[in-house]
C-alpha cells in the first residue's frame, strides 16, 4: 500500500487545478445540504486500479464523504460492475467527480494493458517490465498500476539502479571503465545494467561484471545467442520495438526481462463513470 | 505564450521525482566538467507541441545549457528531423533528457492525434473540442497541445464555464431551474451550457436560454433534428460515442462543436529521442 | 460552500506568519492543559463573512477545538451579538485569535460595504459587481464576501472571462479584430467583454457580436444613450468613476451591471473580538 | 530591503491566483512578439511603497521585462506623476498589470494614511505604531508599508516579542505572576509589554518590571496620570480607541506611542493605472 | 506546546526524504493486514525531547496507528526503559521508524547534552542559552530540545532580537551610532544587544543603552571586571570559547548568560531504538 | 554534482527560518547601498564539504553576489586558511552569513570524521558506509559530505534498496520466504540485503541467494568465520557497535563493508567563520 502522505500533494494538486476558484455549476446548482450517493461503474471490461486514489480524492474534497470499495485493485471488471460507492453532501460528490475518474480511468488502462500483454508471455519464466517513461508526476502511481496489471516494475527513479546508456559509455571510456567507475562509487545497493547492441558488448559486459545486461533493439535470433553466452551470469532483459505481435517471439528466447515504454507512455483510458443514485 | 510561472512547480516536481537523490548513472561516469551537445529527433511523422516545455525542464536542471528551437510548435516533422538542440555540461544534458523527452512525447502525441481528427472536419464549420478528461496535474499544457493540433478548448477548469449536467439538472429541480439559479449567481462572465439527451429537454433549455447545449450520446438523425431545431440560438455540441469513424458523420449534422475525451485520455506518445553528436 | 482543500494553504500561510517559531506570550503563562471557552463577538453593525474561514483557522492550530457558529454568513449582526462560540485548549484559542479575527474582519467589512451600497440600488434591476483589484492571496475569499453581501461576481480571474480593453484593440488592430481573434481561439465557454469610451465604439463592438459591453468612464447622460442603443443586444456594464454617491443615478440609466473595484480595494474591517467566558 | 526570497511564493501565489490557466483576452488578442512599453501613473497624491513588489510582478510574469523606477519609496507623488516604467513583450506586461497594482495601491495606501496621521503628532516625542491587525498573508510587506509611511513596527510576530494581555494575566495568576513566568523562559531577547487598564495594574506591572505597558482604552486624563505615575520606567504604549480626531490629544499626555490596528485593517488602496505608450 | 501547523512541513518532507517511492523491503516482506506494536526504548541514559515530534512522523505514516507516550519530554530515563509505545499496521510502524527514530535521538541528544552543561553551573544564577548555530530546518525543535535540558533561548531568528557584531559596529560608524540607528528604527518590542571585546567598548555600550551586552572571548578575569562595570545595568553574556572545561569558572564571574553554539551544533544522539513486541 | 533543484527548497526553508521577517540588525545598522566582501575562514584543521550549498545561500540572498571557491570539496584544510571569498552588498553577506556558514560547518564535520576513519582502515580492502540515520531534511547532503570524506553510501533512501532485518524476517516467516518474497516484486534494480545475528542465519541468507549480508552486532571472530564461509558469495556488512577503536579489528576480518551511523548523527561541526575584509 502507498502510505497516503506519498500521494497528498498530487491529488491536491490535481484537484485545485480542475476546482480553479470553485466548481460554479455545483455551487449554484446543487443545495449544499443536499446529500446523495452513486457508485463508479465500469463500462467496459479491464482491470481496476487505483481505489485507493479516488477515495483520497473524494476525502480531500470532504472528509465526511464516505467512500465503499466494492472491489479490491487488479480485479478484471466487466462493462456495468460497480467497483466504488459514495454517499454524503453532494456538491462534494459532483466537484469531485472527475479528478476521481481521471485517476481511475488511467491507472485501470494501464493495468489493464499490462496485464493483456502479460496474458501472452504468461507461460514463459519472464518478466514483463515499465521503463522511465512515465508521465511527469504520476510515477509512483503508473508503476503501481503495472505491478496490478502484473508486470514488473524497472528502477523507480534516476537513483534506484545504475543503467549505463551508449552516451554514458562513450562518456566514460568504454564498457569496463564505465562499470568500474559506478562500481566503486555508487550505493553498493543497486546493480549495475549495461546497455549492449551486439554480441561482442554482452561479452565486455559479462566479463567486467554487469549485474543485468541490456539488449537494445536485438533481432530474435541475436537475442537467443546471447542469453546461451550469458548462461545466467546476468540477467538479460530485451528492450526497444517491443510489441504486443513480438511478445511471445521475444519471451521464447530465454531472456528474464521484456521490458516496454508503451505500458505507460501510450495506452487508452478504461471507461468509467460514476452514477448517482 | 504559457507563463513560466504557470509550468515550474509541475516541471521541477517531475524532474525531482526521476532524480530521487540524483542520477548515479551519470554522476559517476559521466566527468563533472564534460561538455557536449545533442538533438532531439522525430522518430516518426507527427506534430510537435511543447518544445517551451522540454527547454524549461534543461534549464531547471543546469540553467547554463543551450537550448535552441529547430521548428516550431505545431510543425508537423517526420523521421529524422531534429526539432531541438542542447549543448552544455553533458551530465545536466542526460539527467534532463528523460523528463523532457516524458513531457515532449506526450504533448506531441496529443496534438498529433488532434490533427488527425481534426483533418477530418476540415471541411465543415464545426470545432473539435477537448474535454476536462486531461492527465491530472497537466490540464494546461495538453489543452495547450489541443490548440497546437488544431482543437479548441472546452473550458479550462470548473470556474470557466457552467455546464449542467444530469445530476445538477435533478438537484436544481428541472433544467429550466437551474439555469435560471445559475444566471442569478454565477459570474455573468462565463456562458451557461446544458446536457440534454433528447429534443424535448432542447427546447426546455433553449426557451431557458442556454448559452451552449450538450447533445448527449445522440445519435446522427437526431442531432440533425436538434440542429434545425435550435436555429441558431444556440451552440450545439455533440458529445459522447465520439470516435474517429463517426467524425464527418457527426460534423455532417451542423453542430457547432464536436467534444471528445479521448484527445487527452487514451493517445499515443509520439516517437522521439535525443542523439548526442 | 468553498472546500475547504481551496483555502488550506491561505490559512496555514497565514497562521504561520503571525506564528512565526512559536506564541512566546501564551506559551509562557498559559498552562499546557489549560481549557476554556470564548466567543467572537461584534462591537458594531454589519454583515458577517467568513465564519467557515474562521473555525478552520481555529481548527488549524489544534483538532480539538470545538467550534459552532452562532449566526451564518450573512446575517446582519449588531454590537454585542456573539457570532462563533469556540472551547477547548486555551492555548489554542488564545494562538490563533488574532488570525481568526484578521480573516473575519476584513471579509465582514466587505459584505458589510457591499450590503451598504447594494441597499441603494435594491429597485433597480442591476447588478452590482466586483472586479480583480481584490487582495493579492484572497480573490477567492474577498469574491466570496462580495456575494454574501449581495454583490455579484465579475470575472474570478484572467482565465474566466474575456475582458477586451484599450490596449488589447490597439494591440490587435480594432474592436472587431479584437473580439474575432479571441472568438476563434478563447474557449467557447467564455463570454466576450469590450471596454468602450463612447458610442461609436458601441456600435462597433455591438456589431461584432461582443456578449458584455464595459462603458468606461462614462456621463450619466451617455449611459442612457449606450442603454437605448443597446436595446438588449448585450449586457451593459458601467465602469470606473463608481461612488456611492453616484450609485442611484447610474443604476437608474438602465445599465445591468454597475462594477466597483472600491468594494475589495478601499473598505472598513468589522470591528469584532473574542471575549474568553 | 526585503530580500526577494521572503516575498517570492506571496507574488507567485498572487500572480497564479490571477492567471488561473492563462490570461486569455491578451493571448488571443495581443500577438506573442509584440513589444511595447508604459508607464503606472499616481492618480491622485499620496506616498508610494512597493515599487520592488511591482517591480518584481514582472519579473516573475517574464524575466526580460526592462523595469525602472521613477521614484524611490517614500517620495510623495502627486496626481499625474509617472512612478515606474516597463518595457519588453507586451503580453507579460499586460497579464501582470493588475498583479503588480493590487500590490502597489494596497501599500502606498497604506503608506499615505500612515504619514497622513504621523503628520498630526510629529511635534510630539511620540511614535505611531502598527498593530498585528495586518492582512492575512501580507504582514511583512504592510509592516514595511507602515514604516515607509513614518510610523514604526509593533512585533512582528507572536516570536517577536512579549505582549501580556488580560487573557493571559487570568491564566497565569496575575500580573505579577505573569510577568515572571515569561521572564524565567521567554528568550531574553525580546521586551516584556503587559496590557493594563487602570492606575492599580499599571503600578503593579511597573513593580514586576514590565519593559513595555500597554494602556489599553484609557481616557486622557487616566493617561497623563500613568505618564506621571511611571515617570519613565517603562515605555507606555496608548492602545483601544485610536482616531484620527484624537490623536493629537492622545500624544499630548506623553505616552512614547500610539498603535493603531485600522492602519492595516482599514485604508483606501491608492489610485494608480498602467498606461501603455 | 508546538502547534503540529508549526513542524507539519518538516516531518513530511523527513518522510517523503526516506521512502522516496516507497518502503521496498516492508512493501513486500510483510502483508498489508499484519498488525503489530512496538517499544522505543533508550538504550542509554539520557534525557528524552521531541516525542510529539515522533508521535506525528508515525501518524503522517498511518492516521490510525495507536501511539502512547510512557515519559514525557524531559524525563531523565535510563538504559532499557521505554519512552513510547506503537501499534497498529506493522508496514506503517516499520516504515516511520527510522525517521520517527532520527528526529527522536537528535533531540534528546541535544537536551542530554544541555541538561549535563546546566548541571555544572545549577547553583550560580546564570543561565545556559543557545545560539542560531542549529541544524538548517530543525531551528524551532532545536530551540526546544535546549530548553527541554535546562537550557535557555537566545532570539529564535534574525527578527526576534537585534545583535550588533563587529561587522554592523563597522558599518554604522561605531557602537553608539549603531545602538542609535536601531532604537530609532527597529520594532520597540526586541531588545538590543551589542558584541564587545573589550572593557572600553563596554563602558561604550552601556553609555548607548544597550539591554544586553556579549562578551566576546574574554578572558575570565576581564569577564569579573566587566561584571563589576556594569553593576546590573544590562544583561551579560559570555559567548566564544565556551567549553564544559571553563563553565563553572564562566558561570563564577557574575555574568548573566553563557552561550552555547555547541549544544545545537556538535552533539551526540540518543541511543534509541525500536523493539516490537 | 547535485544539481541546484536537489537543495533549492532546503536552502530556502532554511534561510526563511533563520530570516523570519527580516534581519533586523543588519536593516537597520548597514545602509543598503554598502557594499563589501569577506572570506570564509577555516579555524580548524579539516575536511571541506559543501561549498556549492554555502554558495547558494548567498545566492539566494542577492542573486548578484559574486561568489569564489578557494579550494574544492574535499581539500583539508589549515586553521586560518580561507575556502570561499563573498563580495557585494554588505546587507545581503550579512544575512546570509549564519545559513551559510550552519550548511558548510555540518557537512565538513561530517566529511572530517568519515575522512579519520578511513585513515584508519585505508590499507584494507573494506568500505566505511554511512546509513540512513542521517538528519531529517539533509539526507542527500550528509550522504554527499560522507562520500567527500571518503566514505561510501548506503542505500540512499527506503527504495533504493532492500535491506530485510529481523521485524520483516519475522514477519514474512523467515529469511528463506522473506528473500523469495521480495526477489518475485521488488524492482529487480537493487540488490536484496539481509540481517543476520549468527552463522546459521547467514548459511540460510547465502542459500537463498542474497546479495549483501548484514553482520549484526557480531564479534570479531564471528566475523572471521562469517567471511570465510560466504567466501565471496555475497558482500558482507559488518554493523552495530561500530566505535572508532575496534575500525581497523573489523576491517581486519575481511568483510567488504563496514556502516556506522555514527558518521552522520554524532559529529562535531567544523570551526569556520566568515571574516570581513
Amino acid at each position: 500500500m502507498i502510505p497516503p502522505l506519498m500521494i497528498e500533494d498530487t491529488i491536491k494538486h490535481a484537484l485545485k487545478e480542475d476546482l480553479g476558484q470553485g466548481d460554479l455549476t455545483t455551487l449554484f446548482t446543487v443545495p449544499a445540504e443536499a446529500r446523495g450517493s452513486g457508485r463508479i461503474l465500469a463500462k467496459e471490461t479491464g482491470i481496476i486500479a487505483g481505489l485507493f486514489v479516488a477515495a483520497a480524492v473524494f476525502h480531500y474534497v470532504d472528509h465526511a464523504l464516505q467512500v465503499e470499495r466494492l472491489v479490491e485493485d487488479g480485479t478484471r471488471v466487466n462493462s456495468g460492475q460497480p467497483v466504488m460507492r459514495i454517499s454524503g453532501r453532494l456538491q462534494a460528490i459532483l466537484s469531485a467527480e472527475r479528478t476521481a475518474l481521471n485517476f481511475l480511468q488511467r491507472l485501470s488502462g494501464i493495468a489493464t494493458k499490462t496485464a493483456a500483454w502479460v496474458e501472452v508471455i504468461k507461460d514463459y519464466p519472464v518478466r514483463l517490465a515499465d521503463t522511465r517513461k512515465t508521465t511527469p508526476g504520476l510515477r509512483t502511481l503508473e508503476k503501481y498500476a503495472v505491478a496490478v496489471g502484473g508486470g514488473h516494475n524497472h528502477r523507480l527513479a534516476l537513483d534506484g539502479g545504475v543503467l549505463i546508456k551508449d552516451n554514458h559509455i562513450r562518456a566514460a571510456g568504454g564498457i569496463t571503465a564505465a562499470i568500474k567507475a559506478v562500481r566503486e562509487r555508487a550505493p553498493f545497493t543497486v546493480r549495475i545494467e549495461v546497455e549492449v547492441s551486439d554480441l561482442a558488448e554482452l561479452k565486455e559486459a559479462l566479463d567486467a561484471g554487469a549485474d543485468i545486461i541490456m539488449l537494445d533493439n536485438m533481432d530474435t535470433a541475436t537475442m537467443r545467442q546471447a542469453v546461451a553466452l550469458t548462461a545466467g551470469r546476468a540477467l538479460l532483459e530485451a528492450s526497444g520495438n517491443v510489441t504486443y505481435e513480438r511478445l511471445a517471439e521475444i519471451a521464447a528466447t530465454g531472456v528474464d526481462i521484456i521490458s516496454c515504454g508503451a505500458l505507460t507512455h501510450s495506452f487508452r483510458s478504461l471507461d468509467l463513470s460514476l452514477l448517482l443514485d
